[in-house]
């Protein structure tokens, strides 16, 4: 199964304004994660410390990460900045011990040879596009899900493709006014029906199975 | 309590476009009420017959309105169209008994003596902005709560002059992929705390308190 999953503003908005190295969130956007980083499940996986919070999240979190055998992410969440790497190009946000311990397909215009890094993540670059990246995922999956993690434009054209099978929101009550919106007006031929909801401090999970409309 | 209340789309839309008065929704806007048009409660309070549903959305419609003292709407939530009312001017949407059984304000720029109708409700026209329509509701209203029953642009307006306590939004899982958003990219001197979710089928009702940002 492909699954997207984003923390999204009441308004719509899976990062804020200004989005760069310095802001990977844009102005603002980090208040859409603070429901998962207060987590204990979250800060072991991250490797950022003990203790935290165990809650209804921590369950969706849990379920969530529970089949997963591959990541899709955009050159943004990978490490964001415009232009190609460069000649000592850095290796992204995520430190030498990212939280995603599976393989992970970047979409990007810019080749880059693999990164390998501790803890069982690596880092392929994709030039192709997103379906490539998708098949990609979905061959190093094996029998586990891909779970796209964004940014909203990768996400986007793998729902226009109808590659998507579900699609879960963690629904911050946040209003960041401006940003990246994942539905920014586009058409997009699926149809979606409700199939799990579950209300958390500060925030609610929403889940949806996609319908490829005919 | 100021209320606004709004069934929306997923991709945060509050009506589909090409609103008028043959299609007072907008393009597919009718698939956000549907969740409450099949409700017992709904059919009993709008006079289109017996039977219906009974489900968690019932509850919530109830207590919605358990506390109702009168309503405020835009123009084209009474009778839509563009231009002035004309000499015949029409009733709007809603019929000899309309559903609401309380004093409503009509935000218009196009003054108008007021509407009595079957069942109590009763159309006043205000031509002095939201501000004014939700002073002369509350006042109507005793010690009832007053809801803003839409559209957008008179919530909108209630939100950025820091009327509005409570939101509550009927999220439907609908793409409209265009029409009319609440959050139109304004920034909003608001922060909002998560109070109750409710799944449904085919919706989630989700409140908020509104806290004015200082």
């Amino acid at each position: 199964m492909i699954r997207y999953g984003a923390s999204i503003s009441l308004d719509g908005f899976a990062a804020g304004p200004g989005q760069g190295r310095e802001n990977p969130l844009g102005v603002g956007g980090m208040q859409l994660h603070g429901w998962m980083r207060e987590l204990a499940v979250w800060r072991e996986k991250a490797g950022v410390g003990e203790g935290g919070a165990e809650n209804a999240s921590a369950k969706v979190l849990e379920a969530a990460g529970a089949n997963l055998g591959a990541y899709v992410m955009g050159r943004n969440m990978f490490g964001g900045g415009p232009g190609p790497w460069g000649d000592d190009p850095w290796n992204g946000w995520w430190g030498e011990n990212p939280p995603f311990h599976l393989p992970v397909f970047v979409v990007t215009h810019h080749p880059r040879p693999p990164l390998e890094c501790d803890g069982g993540t690596t880092f392929t670059f994709v030039t192709e596009g997103p379906e490539v990246a998708v098949a990609l995922a979905r061959e190093a999956s094996g029998d586990g899900d891909v779970m796209i993690g964004g940014g909203a434009t990768v996400a986007r054209q793998c729902l226009e493709a109808g590659l998507v099978d579900e699609l879960t929101f963690d629904l911050v009550p946040v209003l960041l006014g401006a940003g990246v919106r994942l539905f920014d007006g586009t058409r997009l031929p699926i149809e979606l029906e409700q199939t799990s909801v579950v209300e958390a401090p500060g925030v609610t999970h929403l889940t949806y199975r996609v319908m490829r409309r005919s």
